[in-house]
């Protein structure tokens, strides 16, 4: 029973003392990092600093039990924070409880969705995200993330959801930047990214095993954390303007289902599926990326109730949305976490922080957090990958323009939708599009290929087209175009034959297509045949009467076709000395 | 120059006197269907009886000298005239001058549209609407439409747009029920539906050849109209309530932009997106099905442009939005129109009736325009339609289930996009799933084969997979879920083999989706290789990095990979007894 309710909980049989250090041993570092992360993603989504936090319990351990990932670690990331904010941001004005209200909707819904999706093995869905449109979206968001901080790094009001909003506000609030501020903020911003490229070095130089000092590097957010705080609290600079987080509850998250109403919920429907997709698809790719590493498996429908959990239990202990995050997990992966007990562990960590230790982070100054998060966005922003994109294909370049484009200028969840809406359109442009080739036969041989490119034997009253694609709704009608075409341009015309061996599927809107050819070549007096039906192809088209009606014949092969068609000619050409030699003889040149 | 401009003129060159004879014969016919569907579908629209005329006379003129149809009937439509009413009725009440002004935004807005299609190729867009959708909408609006007029036929006040609304209407004002319109409009609606049947057969019974007997029962609109206007005058039963089309202005059109704001322009785009997409669809099927039977041919760009400037000149014309319709373009047909001068000379006439005629419809029941209508869209109503795409496939029957429904229930914009985000999500979820297929080696050949239905070789070491699909991003994520599974699955497994011959294309998410397949398998210590890659994919291939950082090889058939790969076991197998008889070898078994 509780096998089938958990079946990811294999790993607790057999749990070892040396796999429990191991994962204590991730577990702090992670800790270590996610306190700050926590509370600085929450104030990129608006919210009190707790709702970082909280964010890191509940959700956690309830991954924990549901996961399919060993390392993933699960918590408060700042795409999902931004989009948070983007989309609460419509609802009500930051600091206001409708916000938050709109916030808790946003985990509970998109942790809804993720759960049916999983359930009902919906997660295809997410390929509506092509890659290039992730990727363009991920940038753009960082290039906001980071231009939202300015606000807290500078000490002044800057504000704006998208570039046309923050760069006029920038200029006009450059009078009023708080020296203190900027310079604390500065000094933060520089010491994090010098540790990320010259701390390590520099604690091997000094005698650590590399790994060590990598661990050890990562405790650079400990000391900037501590050490702005220290200062601050020593300088009494919040009494001189500088911004700090101030008062955090003490305890637990309390739990309850936020006061929803039919209204709300519809407004946050859209924009909490854009979060489900994002958070997902940046979830299971991090996470397979880490289980391939031990030769593990992620179930990517186990991860969306994985998921969609931890944000149901988000929204209902006042946490912010949660999904599987980048750092953290290669932390986590790094500093050897072997199970997820790790995760759970993390959990507990955090939830012995917000009892003891909230009034240590009460000096904390925002800048700090802000400098936090600009460290960690940097590593998102890939401006090389739109010219790679570019280069290997204009149609997905452009998507990817296209989603960064809207993302910076126009908002978070329009960039997104512009991004699919882009590939969908791209994508049935060249679907619609489908290589046909009209065939004829090689010389001496029993094969028929492209006219195009082999001298190959035709007869001007038989058209015969291969088209290298299943038949379905977005092409039907350019195989229709296709074939009116040649009936127009080709007067002697009296069968057309269908090649396809290509053709893996035919749904109803080709198969009406086909109905209508067959139809309208009967009208101008031309038979209609088929050849070389797949197997399944064929037993769907008899579950219609289009084989009752079609005017010609379904031949095994293609041969088969001409020989009982164009007998004498195909005869010829058979006899005739094989391929390359033969010259080339189309409709035009008779014989 | 004019060639240029009108290259669809070319019949005007030779262009004779028995041509025009025909075609005057056919213009004139049209002319009595157009003239009482003409004010009826404008009713539909809530719009003067006028706005119907005016639209047979610009836009004829237009579509002629633009169109490649030599047999379609523009003009307006009972579907469009639907989606007009519903679109406009979104901005003001009917009846009103902001009513007026958006229906004429929205030909002005679809004209524009279409004519951008046209000129930038973009045809392609309408297939985003597969063919269930199309014919559950249709389907689905025509019991509207006949719903709608309700109203009239009742001589009360039912109304609504949906069925939840016009249902209740209907029982509501069951009470106020007009009887002598009611009788009116029942006699009307019995002879229009007796005619279609019985007319015909008792006129050819009559003595008239079966041509004249089916074009002379076209006749019958015209004994309706003439007929029930003659009782209305005679009885004064405007007098006691049966309402009528009223004052006609007498004369042409007025000429004119209308005054759009920006801001209805933006309301407007939407609706006017989808019925440009819907009279464009409607229009091109009739048009090629006609164009086929005496093999002539319709250029869909071309096509678009005509109608774009048919729609502009609606709008500019206070008449409106028009497209080719099915009943009069089988019509024009029948009755011998041999070029687009029939269209011309429908315009004329209809022009001259507008000066002369207008003080005789005066008494025309509304009634009377009801039944014309209830009889056109019966033809519309296909419901076999349902269950036998069902039959066919069941995504199929789902996506026109969901668009009938929500178009009767809901309405019929979100109808129609509920029909193509289904299709979309369906077909997105069956190319999410391409078939894939693990391939081993057929003995004592150089073949390999589906291990699922051949007895086949297969190492232990080596996992050889082919993907019958092309790589794009619906899918990209299906193939890296496969190729972890066998990696975790198979803890020997050195080397994955992707076949790729069945790979028309690569777009950036699927080669995105490879270098992540390639990197997760050299952190798993597997190697990857290619094989079969067609000639185009190469190219395209390697204008990235992907070539450079692969662990493995590219072999240019499945054969040479095996040799190198596992070269033993493959030339033990070459050498084994053909075919059939070889035992299944499969990883499980070892040997």
């Amino acid at each position: 029973m509780l096998n089938r309710l958990f079946p990811n909980l294999d790993w607790l049989q057999g749990y070892s003392r040396a796999a429990f250090g191991n994962d204590l041993i991730a577990a702090l570092v992670v800790t270590i990092m996610l306190i700050p992360q926590g509370m600085a993603y929450a104030m990129l989504a608006g919210l009190p600093p707790q709702a970082g936090l909280y964010g890191a319990i509940v959700p956690l351990l309830l991954y924990a039990a549901l996961g399919t990932s060993r390392t993933l670690a699960v918590g408060p990331v700042a795409v999902v924070a931004l989009m948070t904010a983007a989309a609460a941001g419509e609802i009500a004005t930051q600091g206001t409880p409708g916000y938050h209200l709109a916030a808790l909707g946003i985990a509970v819904i998109s942790g809804a969705i993720m759960l049916a999706m999983g359930l009902f093995r919906l997660g295809f869905i997410a390929s509506f995200l092509s890659h290039p449109v992730i990727s363009g979206f991920i940038t753009a968001a960082g290039v906001l993330i980071a231009a939202s901080q300015l606000r807290h790094l500078l000490g002044n009001d800057t504000r704006g959801r998208t570039l046309p909003e923050i760069v006029p506000s920038f200029f006009q609030n450059l009078g009023t930047i708080h020296l203190p501020t900027l310079v604390l903020g500065l000094v933060v911003l520089g010491f994090l990214f010098w540790s990320r490229k010259g701390l390590a070095p520099l604690l091997r130089r000094a005698g650590l095993g590399a790994g060590a000092a990598s661990l050890l590097a990562k405790g650079a957010l400990l000391v900037a954390v501590a050490g702005s705080t220290l200062i601050v609290w020593a300088l009494g600079l919040d009494q001189s303007g500088v911004r700090v987080v101030g008062e955090i509850p003490r305890g637990l998250p309390d739990f309850g289902l936020p006061a929803l109403d039919l209204g709300l919920l519809q407004l946050l429907i859209i924009p909490a599926l854009m979060i489900a997709i994002v958070g997902y698809v940046e979830s299971i790719s991090i996470g397979q990326t880490l289980a391939a590493k031990r030769r593990q498996r992620l179930d990517p429908d186990r991860e969306l109730i994985a998921l969609g959990a931890a944000n149901l239990g988000a929204g209902l202990s006042n946490a912010m949305p949660v999904t599987g995050g980048l750092s953290r997990s290669i932390v986590n992966f790094d500093a050897g976490a072997e199970t997820p007990a790790a995760g759970a562990i993390t959990a507990l960590m955090i939830a012995v922080a917000l009892i003891f230790l909230t009034p240590l982070l009460h000096f904390l100054p925002n800048a700090t957090l802000a400098a936090i998060i600009v460290v960690a966005v940097a590593s998102l922003l890939d401006f090389r990958a739109l010219p790679r994109t570019f280069a290997y294909s204009r149609a997905d370049g452009a998507a990817m323009a296209g989603t960064i484009l809207v993302t910076l200028f126009i908002g978070v969840e329009e960039g997104l939708l512009a991004g699919v809406a882009l590939s969908l359109v791209l994508f049935l442009y060249r679907t619609s599009r489908p290589h046909m080739a009209v065939i004829g036969q090689v010389a001496g041989t029993e094969h028929f290929r492209n006219i195009e490119r082999h001298h190959v034997t035709t007869d001007p009253g038989v058209f015969s087209i291969r088209v290298d694609e299943s038949l379905y709704f977005p092409n039907a009608r350019a195989l229709e175009d296709r074939i009116l075409r040649a009936v127009a341009e080709q007067p002697e015309l009296r069968h057309v034959v269908l090649n396809c061996v290509a053709v893996n599927f035919i749904d109803a809107s080709a198969l009406e297509s086909l109905e209508e050819i067959n139809q309208r070549l009967r009208d101008a007096g031309v038979q209609f045949h088929l050849t070389e039906v797949k197997g399944p192809v064929m037993d769907r088209l008899q579950r219609s009467h289009f084989l009752d009606e079609l005017s010609g014949q379904v031949f095994l092969t293609q041969y088969d076709a001409m020989a009982s068609l164009s007998p004498e000619r195909t005869a010829r050409c058979l006899a005739a000395p094989r391929a390359q030699s033969a010259r080339q003889d189309t409709a035009g040149q008779g014989a």
